[in-house]
């Protein structure tokens, strides 16, 4: 997927050889892909729930024994990588690890154990009519999944499909190519041993770019993509996808100081919510103060950011606060800044009047992914959870918490900044949808 | 949206006076409106329940009070339409009569009444890092809603557009433009008496065609669109549109006579769910019956349909059996039957060895809008509602019921043939969004 930037994502072949659109070939080699997924899906939909635990049990245990062959296949591709000039960081990202391997492992292990939510029915009611009325979770179908190096996140995809009895057809990396390929054997192999459908997990065999384009452009056999990669892909996905995206784009985080509030506690979160890790799309990008405890709260965070070599971007007022700052690195906002996710150790700071100039200033420069308000004063944390339009408003906690393990989901497939259908972190239920279920004795409108 | 099949929704106007694209003004003109609706959006999501509930209680007095101004603006509508050679029953749908008025006052009163589901939080659960994790029910935003002649369909958009604490922006047929801008009029009045913005419903107040083409791609002041009308409307938008649709296409719907079953009450149900009413989406276009009954079933059933000039498009079995049944209209079915939502006195009969090929032909020839089983066997019924992956499935009941008022959920807003967000009869939650919702007492991560 590290396309250069403008390469159209329907028209391109990885080799740049000279292959300009799908080829018959590939369009049929997707249509195979789709019509398999298609079938298996309709299994999947009705598999049992131990059956389903039972291959995500048997992936564990295959994982933890085919390691060393998984690290011979891992280790082609970290040769290419390096032969090709891959960044070290993205060489890092390909690697299988035991350790890593060992952590999806478990993470099989723990969504086996986790309780079945397909074929609830919920808000079962009778109606006048005599009729009862409720509503069956269901899988949404097939997922397609489209996702950068990390080949570990084939089996992330792979168990939430098969717990949440979808098919998936997953298209990784190129780089990782031969990890994945040697990781969906396992899949298939555990599928098969506990009596469920190969097909429910394929991978794309190919590295040519068309193949993307083919599967976003598959309405029959795929219901929904997902996009795991970086702002350019995701944007091209949802552009020319011809079926839903659950997609994630920025993170342009917040963290809102208020008066009054608890202000050792305001620094230890704002601290975390900036520093304890600067990567990640729910680290805090911007820091609002209210006036009446800038003069007190600044210095202390402007000290902590100082020690972390932590830029500050500010405004004249907070400027002026942080001044005096032995040490620390204070530039002037532009009004990018304000719109601007980081993903370094650069923060934007700005001293506020109070609760409304904080709500308006995040609703209108933030991304509606997670905003925290530090405060404690009831009603202002009220009114923040009511008015900020995130998918993940905070009282009194870190930013960083945004995360579907974190939220209890016990999984993740992604993180949606979108309001439909699945908002902020995307477990299981994400990956479902409600059908109506209507129980009667004969009953006839009238 | 009478246009002929042809005609591009992007560029064309109405008047067909030569305007191929949007105008300036135009372009203007939609920005405007939905500048607006954002605003009142933000507005609207904070509003108290009493506040919502005193507009549509307003509402609803003011279309009494108002019956006969209303009928004078409808009165201009019916003129040009009949000039115009409106078919008679397009005519008849424009009409705002008292009953009708009462109708949507009613509706507007019921609302008032039901709970108010903005602000509820829901599974609020403590975590293992000490925040407790909850889901914030919310509006979605702005909708957009393209609809055909009908104007009362103008004061149902509103009414749960109100309830629902979101704004919204109405396209209304152009032959009804007169009866909706003074419906609309009524709106905003009582949006005022209740201290709530005018612009929280707003009417498209031009029959320029190129408006629906900029409704439908302002992803920054429209966050979903709903259309109500024809299959080809739908399609042009669900095609054209840059933000999510919740859009209802075929009803192509199923009644499986199964073995074993009550044959009375399965002769009652079957007929209900064809004559009841021909047009409706949720009107059985299909009768499937399980060998084992279909010698005892098919003649009965044939009576009933032949004494109301039903024709039935039968498979050779089918056709065999029905052939004795006096005055029946019996032909052959062809393959298109199967697919076809005939949405007249027509209904294709075939006889078929049990459930699974039931199940088998619902899934594929059916539109996975509502299917219902008639049957004794609870693992039959069991499995009817787990496999067949349709929006309403049934067991016992006639597929008429396949309607937000009969599920209780006090009003509809359209029914989702997709599987995304919201499925089946939409009502208030399908116009919302859930977000999460973080309480901490200073926690970070680590």
């Amino acid at each position: 997927m590290n396309a250069p930037e403008k390469a159209p994502l329907l028209a391109q072949s990885a080799s740049g050889a000279g292959a300009e659109s799908a080829s018959p070939d590939l369009n049929e080699l997707m249509q195979t892909l789709g019509v398999q997924a298609r079938a298996a899906s309709a299994l999947m939909a009705k598999a049992h729930s131990a059956s389903k635990n039972a291959a995500l049990r048997a992936l564990a245990r295959r994982l933890r024994e085919h390691t060393t062959e998984l690290q011979a296949s891992n280790a082609l591709d970290l040769e290419r990588a390096q032969a090709s000039g891959l960044s070290e960081p993205m060489v890092d990202r390909l690697k299988l690890t035991p350790k890593i391997l060992e952590t999806v492992a478990l993470g099989c292990e723990q969504l086996a154990a986790m309780p079945d939510i397909i074929g609830e029915i919920s808000g079962l009611t009778q109606q006048p009519s005599g009729i009862r009325v409720g509503q069956m979770r269901v899988p949404l179908g097939v997922f397609g999944m489209i996702y950068e190096s990390r080949p570990n996140v084939t089996i992330e995809a792979a168990s939430l499909s098969i717990k949440s009895g979808n098919a998936c057809i997953l298209r990784g990396g190129s780089e990782a190519i031969e990890s994945n390929k040697a990781l969906a054997r396992l899949v298939h192999a555990a599928l098969a041993e506990a009596g469920l459908p190969a097909d429910a997990v394929q991978l794309v065999p190919t590295t040519d770019r068309a193949a993307v384009g083919r599967l976003i452009a598959m309405p029959d056999y795929v219901d929904v993509i997902i996009p795991r990669g970086g702002r350019s892909l995701i944007e091209r996905v949802s552009r020319e996808a011809k079926v839903p995206v659950i997609k994630h784009l920025d993170g342009n985080c917040h963290t809102y100081v208020d008066a009054p509030c608890d202000i050792d506690m305001a620094v230890t979160v704002a601290d975390n919510a900036k520093t304890q890790k600067y990567s990640p799309c729910n680290a805090s990008e911007g820091l609002l103060v209210a006036r009446d405890v800038a003069r007190e709260f600044l210095p202390r965070i402007g000290a902590v950011y100082a020690a972390k070599g932590v830029e500050m971007r500010c405004d004249a007022e907070a400027q002026s606060i942080l001044a005096s700052v032995q040490n620390a690195k204070v530039t002037t906002a532009s009004e990018q800044d304000w719109y601007t996710e980081y993903l370094a150790p650069i923060i934007s700071v700005k001293v506020v009047d109070g609760l409304d100039e904080a709500i308006a200033h995040i609703n209108r420069y933030g991304s509606h992914h997670t905003d925290a308000i530090l405060t404690t004063d009831h009603v202002h944390a009220q009114r923040f959870l009511r008015e900020v339009d995130s998918a993940s408003v905070m009282v009194n906690a870190s930013t960083r918490f945004a995360d579907g393990f974190e939220y209890g989901l016990g999984a993740e497939i992604g993180i949606s900044t979108d309001k439909f259908h699945a908002r902020g972190p995307v477990g299981l239920a994400g990956l479902t949808s409600l059908k109506w279920v209507v129980l009667g004795q004969g009953e006839i409108r009238t």
